[in-house]
């Protein structure tokens, strides 16, 4: 089953793989998608770490909101944002005697540098999960990485303009697993001609009807419906606020700073 | 030509597309697609606008950094990084109770909120763009969407916490299109194990050699090199220190701010 239309309609998110490792051919195969896929202006501004250090993977399954599947993960793969390579480039060509002569300034990386980058990094890992999926590898996003910046700065020997956005865990699917695809949105919430449209606003009870059929009015957080309760468990949890922290600690190495 | 893998890898950036419009069926494929994607605890954290408005295609054309192209392609999707729908959803579940019960901030979204929503956007694009491929149907990734905030905002009716990270063109590619595939960098420079890399601090000269191959000492910049002509054309041009003010502008948003 490799039509790409049905691969993209079938992917679940896996997160129980399958021991055997992956083999060298189709890791590459994984990792040549990556690498063709679009990029701004073609400056490949993402680089991919391909954790393979089994401690490493342990670490991360800590330090990613304690998922120990992610440990379990034959195939861990870490995209960052980066511009330190063209950084780099740009003081190794002299840009300061350029920028000197033109009577301008030499800047670091903005924060739209960063979100190009993201795209980049994003697009790069998105053509890795299809190639993966045809091949009858799965894989789950771990957004988490985003989170601890410091501790997977030091892990993953970071210079200051890489930042780690997104996590792929792969492995082929174990035998006889079965797929459960989860509900979406219905398309007239999602897709909107010519201007955004807050037709949600509404009628919520139908939009969000899929995600309140998780409601159970017992639940830990002493939440009264299925808005405070999600709030409680997901925009407003621990790992949010982490992740909030570890974004803000990150975003100041990307202000547009003069290179001296 | 639909398997997964090959549609990947004969991918090209297309800025120039057949007259005819997309069929109904496929335009339904593509957001399909794009909707089938991964998201981030299943939140769908984007939205899509179609825009099919001429009128609205040639504003854009304008405003994305003068690409006339973008006025011609017949169909143009942004790309909302979106957490409206939910904090919209969170404020009618009467979510400042909870919080207040419970003595705990009602915060709004923060910059890290912006960055997962902008992943879970890209990757919802990315998928488009493979279907799309699939299809006979090519696109061009405009990043410069994110120029020029307030202008798209008022442009597209966005609330708050709705940003535009990324916008498609696409169209059928044009009979007898000779595709011309952009290289990349050797995937020595791209893909690390366990630790970030920087083996191209060895040599620039190989690691950007494809790039280099553009110089021309006779440019209108006065750079002598490579490196400084890319810095001037592109990182530190006009564009880009438009994308860092609309960035910074948009970001004001993103701040965890209290929600009274």
């Amino acid at each position: 089953m490799n039509n790409a239309i049905d691969v993209i309609m079938n992917r679940i998110s896996l997160r129980k793989y399958d021991e055997r490792p992956i083999s060298k051919e189709h890791a590459d195969i994984i990792l040549e998608c990556a690498m063709r896929a679009p990029t701004a202006g073609n400056m490949m501004l993402y680089s991919i770490i391909n954790v393979e250090d089994q401690n490493k993977k342990e670490i991360l399954s800590k330090t990613c909101d304690d998922q120990p599947f992610i440990a379990d993960a034959p195939l861990v793969l870490i995209f960052l944002a980066d511009y330190q390579r063209w950084y780099d480039y740009y003081v190794n060509s002299d840009v300061h005697s350029y920028c000197k002569s033109k009577g301008i300034d030499f800047e670091g990386p903005s924060e739209a540098n960063l979100l190009l980058a993201l795209c980049d990094a994003i697009i790069a890992a998105q053509n890795a999960v299809i190639a993966g999926e045809a091949l009858g590898i799965g894989s789950c996003y771990i957004g988490d990485i985003m989170e601890n910046y410091e501790t997977h700065k030091e892990l993953l020997n970071l210079p200051k303009w890489a930042f780690p956005v997104g996590m792929l865990c792969m492995g082929y699917y174990p035998e006889g697993y079965t797929r459960v695809k989860r509900g979406r949105f219905d398309k007239k919430y999602i897709v909107h001609t010519d201007n955004y449209s807050d037709l949600y606003k509404e009628n919520f009870k139908e939009t969000f009807a899929d995600i309140e059929k998780r409601f159970n009015a017992e639940n830990k957080y002493g939440a009264d419906n299925m808005g405070q309760l999600h709030y409680a468990f997901k925009t407003g949890a621990d790992f949010s606020k982490e992740m909030a922290r570890s974004v803000k600690e990150a975003l100041k190495n990307w202000s547009s700073e003069k290179i001296k």
